[in-house]
């Protein structure tokens, strides 16, 4: 029930590395999404991708700050960033955060 | 702020993977802790060592499924199995990993 998407509706299959900051205070934070060699590089030109969709049963969180990645002149990764600047943006994302994790098995590792 | 301890008081350094499981219906969850050559079996004997101890500003959550994997007769690894049973122990485990998360660089990876 859990997905990303870049475009809305169509979930992206490659399940990303996802990296984690929080400021001291635990109130500010970033995740960093990684995708290598997604689904959407294929499907779109990586200039049509101008977003990032979290879906889940509550809802969608969406960043615009996706970037791709290039290797010899070939589209190769995708890597979003959302921002959360408050507990209760925290508190939102780990819910999907949980969902995802368990629908696709993910873990906590050390990069 | 946010440490697992094998023996209480004594943070345990090395920082471990961590592998979740979540039932369907999002009750039930398991986290799996895999510490590879861990501080606790140079400072200790791996039959001494009978729970893991996630300790933060909220207070300590705790197991006494652990478990020593050996190899060669040699004791390399410990495995320290946590069970959530509500939504409650999710939501309380997973302020716990952020925690522990944003503090030694955790981050969510594909297994």
């Amino acid at each position: 029930m859990a997905s990303i998407q870049f475009s809305p509706g169509i979930d992206e299959v490659v399940v990303p590395d996802v990296r984690l900051t929080r400021s001291k205070s635990g109130t500010q934070g970033t995740a960093t999404f990684i995708f290598d060699e997604p689904k959407a590089l294929i499907d779109s030109d990586a200039e049509e991708i101008t977003g990032m969709f979290m879906v889940d049963e509550e809802g969608q969180l969406s960043t615009r700050e996706v970037k791709a990645k290039f290797v010899n002149g070939q589209p190769k990764a995708l890597e979003g960033l959302y921002v959360m600047k408050s507990e209760e943006e925290w508190d939102r994302f780990m819910r999907f955060m949980e969902r995802y994790a368990a629908e696709h098995d993910l873990g906590f590792n050390q990069a």
